[in-house]
């Protein structure tokens, strides 16, 4: 077992999930650090037992330490001065081999599960577990972790709330969402906020404007925008994080990108209300799952032992409705988007919500 | 719009998805106070706007009020000294129509839907939407509400933990649930109990006392046990919380009754711990909905409006995978038990979790 | 270093700072298990490191267990059939001479404080850190775990007060408070409750009537009364949760006593409401420490250790105002009631809390 | 009644505890809107009783509405194209006189207070009660907002904690502080974090490099950094944040300052590690009260009318000890540092603590 990509609240659950069940069946189970660095360096597996999964199901993290790098297709190595990529996939499956394990499960994202359906080709018994905190996976209805950063981004927005309202603010927060805007849109619906900029749906500043003037007419002069980090106004590109390459070495400084832009184009046109960014960054994928997130990544890792044992391989689990079901891991690379004509954003709509694209004559 | 049976998290956030989307819409939008209660007698409805619903999206309860009593099928009338039910349901129709409503949104549960779906067989034009804490309607995936009674169930398996562990003690924590498991059986698998006793499991005390007997010799002496209120040993018949009758008037003082008697049956066969009950009862109701509870509500009470938009009626709103379906209310009264040989009690064995029936040779 | 008594939030933040400020020292840390039961029998004490006490921080209970019941002084010990004390604190203080300890912490309530003192006289060098959730120690203004109690049952008022409202109920909160009612005052005034019976204020009946009758009458048709443990009617004496003898061995099940005698005493008066009980028990104990607790905690750690660097036995850390500072252990036993008279109840009583015992006349 | 500054929770804790204790007394109360704005400008202020202080208390921010900019001994006026001040005190005092009221109590930090005192001065019978979320005021123990603050910053390093630990980073929390950094140095020792930077303590960046890197050779290769934003390294002056001034108008966008400075110096020195920023900004603020404050904000209500009653005016009520005292109001605009040599710090230290001055040979 090993998990890659991004840290997500529940990825513990998994972890102790395999590790009950499997060890229940009798089996043993190790768990390779630090996602496929773990497995390409010749890193010796930990042995997992109850002991080691005790205490850990409320745990956000991973206990296994993760890795955004390691890809064992594309693997880098220094070169003179710069770096070269190698493909040691073959390595891998020859460790695998030699340490005699049955099968490999694979926790993680979109480039995680790739790489698992990339080994499984090669003939690798392979099991993948989705995960992604931005809930962009297309063959699954929800993944864990989703649910944890939609209820930390919402009450993110309440927190907001007091302080607008007091001040007569127009307050932005901006949350994680590089390409899809599901967190954004969750968390600016279950928290009420008045707008919400999504990467599926450009925005213009006018609507904006308009929405908080019109707020201040009706007696409520504060609003609340969430914006989503891969929201970008019409005709401009998402907005990079300034400082992203401005570091030396791997230290890379980031600090809100989408939020800024959004409030910069904002305070060119209101002058009758201070303006203020929150940035959530990380705090969304720290803390305690939710009760949500620590059930659904116990059944995840429960029907991945399962499918181990039935000799389902290059398959990831995934919840469709109330059942969790056996999905190809070819499958996996797709990206769900918010759909902008879909039944969210219509409710969003409803419910007062403004997207930015209510152009005159819309 | 009404509300009617227990009050719920997310009630609210259905009312004022309903008043935003129909105020939207240029409707009028009026709400009757204590569900049927409020319809039956000449209470005047209430004008509901948007300042009406400002604020209460992350309430709990319900600003209507509710009343589990009032069925106008049946309602109770003073006979001398005793009471008659009688048929009113013709009356609450001509009120209705006297009133120049156009539809009538019935939120609640069971019984709620009941009797919306006898008004829409009398030609009211109803829209049900679903309402259980205890999840056990069969005709939705999942209502709102229940996502947050299972984030404070298992809180509650989570606080009892450390207070368990420091004392080895056995620690009973009662959730509701009389005649389905759900809420005890997610917050056993979200909490990382070690037992859980359901309605649709008749347990046997021997099974538990020999968990708590290993995981004693396996160095944890403390174990956690859920109970769902209808659960019942083998033979046995659910426990009626004792003073239920007891006390005269409509003044009824409850206290556990299952989470007693499976503590009573332990204690005649465990000496060398110390066994403590708690339960959780209200608390489960109250509290502020999650963020997954109030996107829900909001989703049902757009979906509600949209149907009495398309004169949908005599049907409810229903949550079917990642869709907000239309469903005939004549269906929504079948309940939804646990199913005992289904996925999530299977996952909860290879979890670790006793139910208690887990007989020699089993 | 151990911990004697109930357990309590914040027992790990002092254990976690007393080694780490310790070792930092250059000290060897040693712990004993379940307080003074693994002093007297001969458990080899652990060693505590930074490796033992990383991530305990945020966790309620404490990781050196702790015992209710071990008193050195008067240590049961069967005799056929019965059991008989013996004092075995002489063994005590020669055991840990002979482990070469320099020091003996104990962290614990009244109880163990008072060992602490006994051991002292007999020329132990022994610190004590005092604990008590229901903050009735007299010589510090408040010790860690109360604050974190509050929270717990401040949160459980408001979680009863949407279904009380939506349901027009008369709902009862029973929590912790034998001889002292701090914690009942404290969250019947942050949580907003209409009454509060505490053991230090004999209640009747009647005023309690008459204030749920006044609240209905202005509109407010429910009403949440906060009730301690040990709060009596004027009169009778505190309630025995009843089953506290009735069950065989040491396994012993409480469920609520005061809060049930309020309620029966209320059926008999009131019978337009619905009364309800809830016992909040266990859980305020359980649960991650509040940041105040956790912060009181590490700082009684902290003085602790200096306080042993300092030589200064047969002393307790105690918080008075902003400062920690060192408190002989002889004062450590008397108990803090809550004033009847005092600026918390006078508080109350302006904010409109009930207390019960507003008679006629007064 | 009037709330000035900074919003912060427990505000509307002392509003209701005025209303609830005055209006008990048979007394009127009225509200000003937008601190002293609404007392210059002739808005009318808001009659408050029990119906518009209802379910308030557990309710962040302030009702009444806030100011940080108005006043009334320097009040902007316009003049052509600039702004002038000018002194409408008398103004003021001329107008509270003639809509009779007895006295005024003001509710604010250092600034509102010492208007208080200014106005007192010249005869009104004001009472004050402090406000700062900051907890930097020197003549009280505490306020109410500041427990809140702490909380929530404590939660937010535990959420980075997780993130940090699975990813091994280097993660720095920036807090509101900025000239005191009592905040950052409760919730570090709260929170369990590495280093703390404030504003008492200028830092170097070489002992925090040196405490990231001896921390890693110990096996825990990550690390939390929590800055005030008032926190300067060495010789550098405190970190304006950038854009404070580039955007026209009022509006203004704000992100972290100090908790970036900090990053980039230590990006300068550290590859081994991702460096992340998280400004946790006006998340602090905002949200439910905690209990405590709660409480502390009731208590000052209640005592702030007695002092109305008792005709001790000039006076803010104080938390000293476990008492609410009267306290001068010309003492209140002292500030309260932390203590660079107090018992927090050196505790800190003997946590583990790094403050980034243990320079060589310290």
């Amino acid at each position: 077992m090993l998990t890659g990509g991004g840290d997500c609240p529940g990825l513990n659950a998994v972890i102790r999930a395999v590790v009950k069940s499997a060890v229940g069946r009798g089996w043993e189970v190790f768990g390779f650090e630090d996602g496929f660095f773990g497995v390409v360096e010749p890193i010796p597996p930990i042995p997992l037992g109850f002991d080691e999964v005790r205490g850990i199901l409320d745990r956000g993290g991973t206990i296994l330490g993760t890795s955004n790098k390691a890809n064992p297709f594309r693997y880098p190595r220094r070169n003179g001065d710069s770096w070269v990529e190698e493909d040691r996939s073959d390595e891998v499956i020859e460790r695998l081999r030699r340490l005699g394990f049955d099968a490999l499960i694979c926790i993680g994202g979109d480039g995680t599960l790739q790489i698992a359906h990339g080994l499984a080709k090669k003939g690798l018994p392979v099991v993948g577990c989705p995960k992604t905190i931005d809930n962009d996976l297309s063959d699954t209805d929800v993944t864990f972790g989703f649910d944890t950063a939609r209820s930390t981004a919402t009450e993110a927005v309440g927190r907001l709330h007091t302080t607008a309202e007091s001040h007569d603010r127009v307050m932005l927060l901006e949350v994680m969402g590089r390409t899809a805007g599901h967190l954004a849109l969750h968390a600016a619906i279950a928290g009420g906020a008045n707008a919400v900029l999504i990467p599926e749906i450009p925005y213009e500043v006018e609507p904006l404007v308009r929405m908080v003037r019109e707020r201040a007419k009706a007696g409520q002069s504060f609003s609340i925008i969430v914006v989503a980090e891969g929201a970008a106004p019409k005709g401009g590109a998402p907005s990079v994080a300034e400082s992203e390459t401005a570091t030396p070495g791997r230290g890379v400084v980031r600090l809100g990108g989408a939020g800024r832009v959004a409030a910069d184009l904002l305070a060119e046109r209101i002058t009758e209300h201070e303006i203020r960014v929150t940035v959530l960054g990380h705090l969304a994928r720290g803390g305690t799952p939710t009760a949500y997130d620590r059930l659904l990544g116990s059944r995840f890792g429960c029907r991945a032992v399962e499918l181990v044992e039935d000799g389902v391989f290059d398959h990831m689990v995934a919840l469709k409705g109330s059942e969790i079901e056996a999905v190809p891991l070819s499958h996996a690379s797709k990206t769900r988007l918010v759909d902008a004509d879909g039944e969210l954003v219509r409710f969003g709509r409803q419910l007062g919500l403004t997207f930015g694209d209510e152009a005159e004559g819309r």
